[in-house]
């Protein structure tokens, strides 16, 4: 383990954080409000502190995939901790859990929260709180990659870290200039929604915290009527349009950027999500009709829902726990499937949903043929066995973590709905789940040993389990 | 395909059964009871149809997986349409769907059913119910096979195909030798147990049938007071033994009868298999003794529950529906693990739940170091790639099978809670759930729809979904 370019980086992240929390003490600052001091007080100790940490850049400036693993689990921790004081020492959230639950929530784009009353919350701390899906929709380490230059090269081994999806694509060969890349198309997606949610009507405000709410797909609000306090179709619509985008892989992005729209259309990841969202929103529209008077109404509630569940936003403009349990369902299971790979969103991803999908039902023709080759193919090319093996290990990993996590839970002793769907938005990085967790309720009335429990859920879901297991794993600590 | 060969076990299978319901038209005769003649009529029907279909033994002899597949998932729909034909004309259960779900529950041993008065059943019905146990525990063609001699070789496939778990093991090169030595086994045990029950003062058909349910882990009790109304820790001790026993790999009992129990003891799974259900009565023990004053009274209902459940049995002593959260997701979880592979019992196996664990975490090890090899071990071998590619797949249209049933009992809009366990318990072939469906309640209330979906779970479940999902497959109809 190179340990000193590992403390040069966390140095060097919590510096950024630091940095990023002088953005709320500007808006502290326009809406005159108190907690400018301690917002201040906060973003200054970790600059100081980061600046201790990293001092020194090391000589060796070598790492490999355990280091980069070990900073991505490591920096998500520090920051969200550090991310969480502001909300306590303002007395705002006084307690450090309820705090740490919801900054982890907001960097990990969940968006569950613990509060019940938002429109408590300074401007100061609503912003916060939403800019963290901001930052954690991308990344933090390629946030940090893109704008310091931190080594000299192997750099891609925090990004794959940090990535989602099962394979990680560079868009070009230097990891710096990916990252730079990535950040200025999501600037400008982020740019341009602002910009159709303030002709909608919106306020300036509202329409940042909204937008990155979306672009993390996150789902935090600020407010109490949340995006049904807003009662226009118009924002509805974006809202919908916009979710879909961010929970598309960023290079198929890229690559429309660029003017190769016709490489994006053939993209089979991107034909199934689309497919995935037409479908369940046609059965969710059939299925709910009642509930709306009319089908077209029903199509409103349905698409927006389907769209933010898959990508894992959050937003509800509906009580859908009110919904018939198929259309409850179908939600859950959306919840699993999430965004696609390479986008902000969470859940298990569409591509891999499809590999195993594909290689599972392959395995009956292998039966039939013990002796033949049969293969799986993905996007034009043969899934190769070391993926397919990465994924299954991924999913075991990630139903032993949601099996530890439902029993933690369990010991609130509320019902079954509340508890399933409660590690389920939180893993998928959903945000609300059902019932006693439903779009109008929050979490926090739940145990400490809880939040903590769903905390990590939160964590180990956004960073796709390995990099926070590995911290748990004689593997890493043996060597 | 062979079709001759096809056709000619078939009707083997269907004279089989023929004889099987000779046995209630004993019963009925002995306590002379209206159905003699109905019971007698289709056991007559069976073997005339059978004798016909099998006419003429085929020359060619050969089969493969393919056949081996293809028989046993049509032989066992078939048995379950034949089986429920007596209680449907007798009038006992008088609509089809009804007497299919439940024939189904028997052979697969699930143990479901749709009755809420039990007591009303004629004795015959009571053992021709309670008798499919007994038969599906061990398997319907593993019993053709041991006692009619079908073909010069190759049956293997068909026991493959039937018998549960990862790696099914030939106890002798012989494949009618094995079945023969397996029915030994089994009836041997069965007897033991009889005896058993017959000394704590159970009555002799009380017995028989309790004995039938415990063998096959299915769970059908003869009263509508189950296993609770005998009030005798004697008898709920003898049962808790039982059903671990009948959990256990049948060539581990082979070997025990050998006399070599120093290999038994060296089994892994087994190993696992008695750890699990250790650490789980201590944990349900913890949990629920204030629900039952003494440790001793709380160990009492939780050793027995946990017998139960991991075995996939299903029997109750205690209404464990009104157990607090934590102890109710525990049974849930072990209704997924299930009993031993080679056993009678149902749910994804512990040998393979151990497998896929080992390998998952050992990918974090394969993480670290992409260029070494690392192998997953089990029972002292190196696990093939194959192997854990045939769980994965096995896991991945379990899964599938899981969410569209879910999908689909979704439509009842009944709780969460509900929907969710009557799918955990029908695939994982346990019988009760939990609320709607839990050990005080019944199936009878569900739609058909609902009906036959379960059935089609319990059967995929039973026949480890890859028979069952062969017959909706293009390839197998494209060649």
């Amino acid at each position: 383990m190179n340990k000193k370019m590992i403390f040069y980086i966390i140095g060097k992240i919590l510096q950024v954080e630091g940095i990023l929390l002088l953005l709320p003490v500007i808006v502290s600052l326009i809406y005159q409000e108190q907690v400018t001091r301690i917002y201040g007080v906060i973003a200054l100790l970790l600059l100081v502190l980061g600046s201790l940490i990293s001092r020194s850049a090391p000589r060796d400036k070598d790492f490999f995939i355990k280091e980069g693993l070990f900073i991505v689990g490591i920096s998500w921790f520090l920051m969200a901790v550090f991310g969480a004081l502001p909300l306590v020492f303002s007395g705002e959230i006084p307690h450090f859990v309820d705090a740490f639950f919801e900054i982890v929530s907001g960097f990990t784009t969940t968006g569950a929260t613990v509060l019940s009353d938002i429109d408590q919350l300074s401007h100061a701390s609503l912003f916060w709180r939403s800019f963290t899906h901001w930052v954690g929709g991308m990344g933090i380490l390629v946030f940090t990659v893109a704008f310091i230059p931190l080594t000299s090269g192997r750099t891609m081994h925090i990004l794959k870290a940090e990535m989602p999806g099962p394979i990680v694509g560079k868009l070009v060969s230097k990891a710096q200039v990916t990252a730079q890349i990535l950040y200025i198309l999501y600037g400008a997606l982020t740019l341009i929604e602002v910009l159709l949610l303030l002709v909608g009507g919106m306020p300036l405000f509202d329409s940042l915290l909204t937008t990155f709410s979306t672009a993390g797909t996150g789902g935090f609000t600020m407010s109490n009527a949340g995006i049904i306090g807003y009662h226009s179709p118009y924002i509805e619509g974006v809202l919908t349009v916009f979710m879909i985008i961010f929970g598309i892989n960023f290079n198929l992005i890229y690559l429309a950027a660029l003017g190769r729209g016709w490489l994006v259309l053939k993209n089979e990841e991107l034909r199934w999500y689309l497919g995935i969202i037409a479908t369940s929103t046609v059965l969710l529209t059939v299925n709910i009709r009642r509930l709306y008077g009319s089908m077209g109404e029903a199509f409103r509630y349905a698409v927006f829902q389907v769209a933010s569940i898959i990508t894992t936003t959050g937003f509800a403009t509906t009580d859908y726990d009110q919904w018939p349990m198929f259309a409850q369902n179908v939600l859950l299971l959306l919840m699993f499937v999430g965004a696609s790979a390479g986008s902000t969103g969470g859940g298990i991803k569409v591509s891999r949903i499809v590999m195993v999908a594909k290689s599972g039902l392959k395995e009956i023709k292998r039966m039939l043929h013990p002796h033949g080759v049969v293969t799986v193919d993905f996007e034009g090319a043969t899934v190769t066995a070391r993926t397919l093996n990465n994924i299954h290990s991924y999913l075991l990993l990630y139903a032993l973590v949601f099996c530890g996590a439902l029993l933690v839970v369990s010991l609130e002793n509320l019902d079954f709905h509340t508890t399933f769907s409660a590690v389920a938005t939180t893993i998928n990085n959903v945000g609300p789940g059902f019932n006693g967790v439903g779009p109008m309720k929050n979490f926090g009335d739940l145990t400490a040993l809880s939040k903590y429990t769903l905390a990590f859920t939160m964590l180990a879901g956004r960073l796709e389990i390995f990099p926070v297991l590995l911290l748990f794993s004689k593997y890493f600590w043996q060597e």
